[in-house]
Order: C-alpha cells, then sequence, then structure tokens
C-alpha cells in the first residue's frame, strides 16, 4: 500500500498555485491603476503594497498572500462565472486592504509589518495619510468607473462595508482605554463584535462582491458572504495566536507582539474572562512594565487560563462553518474544493 | 430720485438667507447620518462639522458656511428639479469636504481652524485619521444606498473627484520641498494646476452632482462642473489673499498665517515670478526664521511685486467666467441668480 500523502502539504501546493493564478489575472490591472496616481504617492503605494523597496528597487515574491483577491475571483468562479468577471473587484478588495493596513499602522503606532517599516515610519504620518486615501479613492473609482449593474452592486456593498470596517477599527482603538480587569474589562462578545466588522467584513465583502460580479443569485451571495465571514473570523483567531506565539522569523514582527503592546486579543480576553486568581495574576502581569520575562510568564499564564485553547477552538469552528457553507450543491464544484484548501490554509498557519 | 440700494449688502443678505435655507434641509440628514456612526467617532464628527465642543456641549450658528452643500441644491434647481432631489448629494459633499479637512490638518501640521484646535490637535493623529476615513466611507455610502441611476452617476463623479482631490493635495504637500528660487520653484501654472485639484475639483463636483441628481442632460451637468470649477479656483484665490492679509479675528488663523507656515500660495508663487532683485530678497526673506518683522517686510514685499493684484485679478477672472456661465438660457432663473449671490460672495470675502 502506497503510503498517504499528507494532507496539508498537498493544501499547501495547492493554495500556492492559487494565489499565482489569482496573481497573474489582477496583479497587471492592479499595477495600471497604481501607476495612474502622482508619482510620490504611486512609490509609497507599490511600498504598501510589497512592489518595491524604500530605495526605489523593486521587489520580488514577499507581496502580500494576496488572499483577498483569491477569495474574490474563486467566489465568482464558484457562482458559475469566469474569474476575469471578477477582476475589478479583487483589484478594489486588495486596495482597501491596504488603506487599512496603512491607516491601522498609523493609528496603533506599529513600526513593523512583513518584516518591514510600516509606511508612515519610512515615509512619515502625513503622507501614509495621503497614500491611505488615496488607495481607498482609488477602490471605490476602480469598480465606480466599471459602469454595470453588478459593478454598482459590488459598490453598494464595498461602501457599507467600509462603514463596517471604520466601526471595528472604532471599537478595537476603544478597547485601549477599556482596564485589564472586571467589572469593565472587554468581554469575549465584544471582542468577537469588533472582530467581525474589522477583519470579518472585508472577507465577507470579498466574497460578496465575487459572487454579485459573478452574476450570483441574491441567496448565493448572502451564502458566499456568510462563508468569508467566518473565514475573517477564523483568520482573525490565528492571528491572534500568531501575535502571541508566533515565530518573529514567520511574522516579521517581535515576538510576543500583542503582549508587548498592550492589545486586547482573543487569547488574552478569553483568559482574563475565567475570573479566579489567576486572572487577576495575569490582569496584573499585563499592567506592568513589559520585559521579556514578564511576557513570557504573561503568555505562559494566557495558556494555562484556556486562553490558547479557546481561540484554537474559535478558529475550528469557524473553519467548520466556512467549510459547510461550501458543500452547497449550487456551487461551482472545482472552484468551491479551491476556496476548501485557501480556508483550511488561513487555520493550517497557526500550527 | 431714490437712493439706490447697495449691491454688496443685498448679496450678503440673500446669501445669508441661501445658506439658512440649505442648512434647513441638509442638516437634518447629516445629522442622523452621523448618528449612526460609534459613538467616539460621532463625536469627533460633530466637532470637525462644528455641531459641538470639546466638552461635548452643544455649538449653534458656527457652523462651517455650508458653501457646498448650497452649491449642490441650486445646480439641482438650476437644472428644473427641486432641491429636496439632491439633499443626498449635499451630504455626501459636505462630509468629503469635512473629511478632507481633517486629513489635511494632520498633513499640514495646522493646529489651528476655525477659532478651534483642529481634530488632530484636539484628539489625536490616530483618532483625527479614523474620523476622516470615517467620513469618507458615510458620504460614498450615502450614494451608495440612495439606489436610483442619478445617485449612481453621482457617486461615479465624486469618486473621479475624490482621485483629483488627493493627487491637488500630493501636488501641495510636493510643493513644500521646492526652493523658493528659479529655476527650481513652483511655477504659476503648477500652483494652478494643483488649486484646480484641489479646491476646484471638489466645487465641481458639487455642482455636476447637484445637476446629475436634477436630472439634467450631460451638457448642462458639464457647464454646471464648469461653473463649480471657476468658483473653486475664485475660492483658492481669495483664501490665498486671506492667508496672508486676512483678520486673524475672521479667519481664526495667526496674522500672516501662510508666509509663516511657509505655504507656496498664489500671490507668493506671483510674486517670485516676477524675476529680479525684488524676487530674490522675497525668497531670502521667505528663506529665514519667521518673525514678525521678517513676515511683515515679506507680505509688504509680496505686494509690492504684484502677487496680491495678481490673485485679485485671478479671482475676479474665475467670477466673471462663473457668472458668464450662469446667463445660459436653459437655467432656471431664479437658482442661478442664487448661485451668481454665492459667486459673488465668495470674491467679496476678500474685500
Amino acid at each position: 500500500m502506497p503510503p498517504e500523502t499528507p494532507q496539508p502539504q498537498a493544501t499547501v501546493r495547492d493554495v500556492t498555485q492559487i494565489l499565482t493564478r489569482t496573481r497573474g489575472l489582477v496583479d497587471p490591472v492592479l499595477r495600471r491603476a497604481v501607476q495612474q496616481l502622482h508619482p510620490h504617492i504611486g512609490e509609497m503605494a507599490g511600498f504598501a503594497l510589497g512592489w518595491r523597496e524604500l530605495d526605489g528597487t523593486s521587489r520580488v515574491g514577499q507581496n502580500g498572500k494576496g488572499l483577498r483577491p483569491a477569495i474574490v475571483l474563486l467566489a465568482a468562479r464558484a457562482s458559475g462565472a469566469r474569474p476575469e468577471a471578477a477582476v475589478d473587484g479583487a483589484v478594489a478588495i486588495e486596495l482597501v486592504h491596504t488603506f487599512s493596513l496603512v491607516h491601522d499602522d498609523i493609528m496603533d503606532g506599529d513600526e513593523r509589518r512583513r518584516h518591514r517599516d510600516t509606511v508612515w515610519k519610512a515615509y512619515g504620518v502625513g503622507p501614509a495619510v495621503l497614500t491611505g486615501d488615496t488607495l481607498l479613492a482609488l477602490a471605490m473609482d476602480t469598480l465606480a468607473q466599471a459602469g454595470t449593474p453588478q459593478a454598482a452592486a459590488a459598490l453598494r456593498r464595498l461602501s457599507s462595508t467600509l462603514l463596517e470596517l471604520v466601526r471595528g477599527q472604532a471599537e478595537d482603538v476603544a478597547f485601549e482605554s477599556r482596564p485589564w480587569s472586571c467589572p469593565d474589562a472587554v468581554t469575549v462578545e465584544e471582542y468577537q463584535a469588533m472582530a467581525a466588522g474589522k477583519t470579518g467584513a472585508l472577507l465577507a465583502c470579498a466574497a460578496a462582491v465575487g459572487a454579485l460580479l459573478g452574476g450570483g443569485s441574491p441567496s448565493a451571495t448572502a451564502a458566499m458572504s456568510r462563508l468569508g465571514r467566518h473565514l475573517g473570523l477564523a483568520f482573525q483567531a490565528v492571528d491572534d495566536l500568531l501575535g502571541i506565539w508566533g515565530d518573529p522569523e514567520v511574522t516579521g514582527k517581535p515576538v510576543f507582539s500583542d503582549l508587548r503592546s498592550g492589545k486586547k486579543t482573543l487569547p488574552i480576553v478569553a483568559a482574563l474572562a475565567s475570573g479566579g486568581d489567576g486572572a487577576s495574576r495575569l490582569a496584573s502581569l499585563l499592567g506592568a512594565r513589559p520585559d521579556d520575562v514578564t511576557l513570557r510568564r504573561a503568555a505562559g499564564l494566557v495558556r494555562e487560563l484556556g486562553g490558547l485553547a479557546y481561540t484554537r477552538e474559535r478558529a475550528e469552528l469557524h473553519l467548520h462553518e466556512a467549510l459547510r457553507l461550501l458543500e452547497a450543491p449550487e456551487l461551482e464544484r472545482t472552484a468551491a474544493g479551491e476556496l476548501a484548501a485557501l480556508a483550511r490554509f488561513v487555520v493550517d498557519r497557526a500550527h
């Protein structure tokens, strides 16, 4: 009997192929759009999109993962259309995603992303604000100028998603001034509502925009939207795990990054919600000056109090819901299979 | 023979009535939209829109002039529609205008606006970035959710205008690092191209959006767009005069504000373009540390070199072009007359 092919390996190969194929369709259109910008802004946009270094040299193979554009194109295919029908949507979603990274890094004071300086750190706050504004304007304009009824519906969806995104970000910012301990600590429910807006909304929009541009029915579009929301919540849960236990070599951020910057992420919120002595000890560790010994102890305590297990369980649950939605018989099978591979990939990053 | 009514007085009374009437239609819709936002953001948005003080008390009678919403509604009426048809457009334009003030103040480091701290100065840079993003998202969503073909056309126009706005802002920022003297000094032509984008674009969009929502023909919409562009350029020229010679009591900014902050505005660029000894003296004054004596001398020199006269002439010229466009016979006469009163008011601020 031949040895079984290990499932994760096959998934990674599939996913790499999907992302490469997506990039082949989306990148040329994205680059043409960015080339029309003011040269200074185009330079910063290229840096934010991972195409160029600070010194102007071009950069290959280290772009963002391109997960969102892939979801757009696959959602269009799952709705029975060719992926080409949804390229403008994929461009718009990637631009909005990049806009939100550039502005969120200013708000959060984050200095590093993907092993490089963030845009505000590299070019200054003012130019980073303008770069974000420009990416957002370009996103809206890409769909607005397409001029079809499908594109108009996609634009409506994108603009309501933007309101969800900024509300999620506002909630995240408001969490910063909340205490670590009861009764005013951030609850698990509040955290999940924030994450549904901040990360879930754009992935839900990516899948819905793909379905809309692919001519999907209202019910198929709604199902795709739900799929994207679950994927986003799984993604955020995994990101929260990596924000504490991720390898700095892989994440491009310092070790214990989220603990260091005092972020209230799901493992921490869940651990604090366990109550009792452990939670009190954790709260006082998190309130202390963050040296490496304290951070290591806090990370250990978060795990002990069940924060890691709970967060992993949430990721698996949302993955499960996403996979279940992909079993719907009206979906084109190959595309649904590829979306499932992407979904598994998102969660497997945590292992 | 009875004494002639002085024309400027009548104009001011007309304009006050127009602006009050506009506010009556637009403010309730604008307030309802802002009330849906996250409370923290709603608070900052209310501050930026001039509705509330930092301490949360409400504020009356000191809003922005509301010129742009008035142009939107009058453009709809000039196209034969009722002003109610264009209220969503007026709300969207006012939101985009406020977004651009909030973000531009961050980029320019301006600490005062309308006799108060700017949003970033009052609440911090991060919250100001998010407030601007939210105002922009709300603007787009207001038109997107209206769902009519007219609103879709208005949204297309607004999204291409956003690209013009950010390009104009990028040019303005790039001017800062240009030298005061030839051969690399900013030219009058470069300045005017920047101003056409930065200020002209949004006023052109306001008038065009009004025409589109009012069901105006493509040629009427194009004429309204040209009218708005001229109005914007007249407005910017007058703002540039007030930025040097304006009364701080009226402008809410320090005396010689634009000279103090080293901005390259039209009177300065025109004075420097005169060449010769005077221009060289001006360039070295502008390059020096800005104490009040130097600033007064520089302002005198800008006037002597013709910078004031040239800028006033440009304002009059754009006003003249705007008034000429308003003579078109297909425009509803009362609305055209009110637009003319607004246009004169914009330029008369300089006297």
